[in-house]
């Protein structure tokens, strides 16, 4: 039980949302754009559900709610966006209309977004470059919640890295996965419904292999794959945190009156111009690939079933709970 | 039981081998340079134990021994080193003569090394740009054993991905590590000696999870951490294949005499000067974070084993096993 709406109602209400807590024109746009695109996508954790973050980052000064983001050429491959405080989404848009351009005559370009407030899931950073024909990578630092390998307590956030390939004919293949074995949500929702976890999601406070979920969140959560999760969420924090400037995940946390989050922080997306790599033929060669895959049964590109529910949503618009329909009504005033 | 030898004695005898099988001074060199360094590092499986494909590549023909690798600047960010179909350590010197300057007027650089022979560790693409304070990433194709998330039947090879991060007085931190749970060679070892190996190593052919070593060799490896490595192996087809011009996994397979390895193929180096981006902060800052790490008892950084053992190797030279011993001797005539 709950509201339908519609993709244009998602977005209207997230952008009013946004205004009536202190956000200009430019920032609610562009957050209620990508709340509107995670509905559309079904992708529920990063959609409508964030929005009294985002406001509540607003009307608390966390995140500055009429910044404007300004990219800097600071070498010739490198770009630095100046995120102003304000709430990523307007940041990220500054960091792809300077990426586009300058990957196209570089081949490689690397692109910084410092002091921003980002709440939202990471294919959003890669899949509009992989749109434009550019392969693209990202990855910030997150909720401090990880172990490194060896070690029993948090440290490394659960450290998104994402990676778009554009297609022929097709939607890019994008993937978006957190360094952490399991999300915190899941664990925590086990925790509510009384499940254990799978080994290898976390460790208790003293350290020990657990699956109790409340063990874990009083202990530690691990990475995917033991130490080579930790090695990435490790690479992930020296990217995002301390080579351009940056803050670590132990560094950033605020509470913006719904839980602890993060705090301002930073990104890094690194692009690629296959075109002018190994020529026109890169489109047909990742479709080869693409083939191989899907020719064994269960298998599917990553980011097929997103492109599959875009279809259900612009025909059925969305379910959005009727709690958080009622908070964003209030929120809304 | 087995030979000790000095690092100089591993160098010449590699070389040796190298030279008497059709391999010039200089591909003899880099590959007696490579597998000196592996055995330095106690990186046993890359190290004299790779003389006899290297030296068997070269003498069937799969790799040419006279190669001459050339660096082109086919964008201002993008380097394409032809490998000429030679052992890769002169190809990837020479991708690290063009990246080192071309990164510190860029800022950032990718290169594509084609048409190789490689045999070796990952790490020794990082680590030389590491040490001269630039940040990298490597990646590569490697023999088709693995599954794609989903699927059944080996499609992806264990394709490495390595990074490398300049330190402040010490040796850089740097990871290499396949996107498979487990290196074949070890899955090999347990089926020789009837162990059991852990799950979420393999399937067996019907695609069945399995804890036997000879049913996954008869079915299929799978990536680490589930799904979510198996986007990383997908990734890793995707730069070192599509992206660049070169061979998929599952394209490139010869026997050069001591069973199935890979034949030419390529491999990707992204290399950031971090120098460009954040300013002088970020080596301090990523001492901060290692700081952290190594405060928990039972961490370590990645890369720190083999630093530490080449103060042993460096005193005590290297124990080689008789049988390697003697097929290299009788490699060299």
């Amino acid at each position: 039980m709950g509201k339908k709406l519609t993709l244009d109602e998602v977005f209207d209400l997230a952008k009013a949302c946004m205004l009536a807590n202190g956000c200009d024109e430019a920032n609610s746009d562009a957050v209620a754009r990508t709340v509107t695109n995670a509905e559309r996508d079904m992708c529920l954790s990063h959609g409508l559900f964030r929005v009294p973050g985002y406001a509540g980052g607003v009307k608390s000064g966390v995140a500055r709610g009429t910044a404007r983001p300004v990219a800097k050429r600071i070498a010739p491959g490198l770009i630095a966006v100046d995120g102003d405080g304000g709430p990523a989404p307007l940041a990220i848009q500054t960091a792809h209309e300077a990426i586009i351009p300058a990957v196209r005559e570089q081949g490689i370009v690397a692109a910084s977004i410092n002091d921003i407030f980002h709440l939202s899931a990471l294919w959003p950073e890669v899949e509009p470059l992989a749109e434009q024909g550019i392969v693209a990578m990202a990855c910030c630092v997150a909720g401090s919640y990880v172990a490194p390998a060896g070690g029993t307590k948090p440290l490394f956030g659960t450290n998104p890295f994402a990676f778009g390939w554009p297609r022929k004919d097709a939607p890019p293949a994008v993937f978006d996965q957190a360094s952490a074995a399991m999300a915190r949500g899941e664990i925590q929702i086990a925790q509510r419904d009384g499940h254990s976890v799978p080994e290898g999601t976390g460790i208790d406070k003293d350290g020990k292999p657990t699956t109790d979920p409340t063990a874990i969140l009083e202990g530690a959560q691990l990475a995917f794959g033991g130490y080579k999760g930790a090695s990435l969420a490790m690479m992930v924090e020296l990217l995002a945190g301390a080579l351009v400037g940056g803050k670590f995940s132990y560094e950033t946390s605020v509470d913006v009156g719904n839980g602890p989050t993060l705090g301002r922080h930073s990104e890094v997306i690194i692009a690629i111009d296959p075109a002018r790599f190994g020529g026109d033929g890169f489109l047909d060669r990742g479709e080869e690939l693409f083939d191989k895959i899907l020719s064994q049964e269960g298998t599917r590109l990553p980011g097929e079933r997103r492109f599959n529910n875009r279809e259900i949503t612009s025909r059925e618009g969305v379910d959005v709970p009727q709690s958080l329909f009622d908070s964003l009504l209030e929120l809304r005033g």
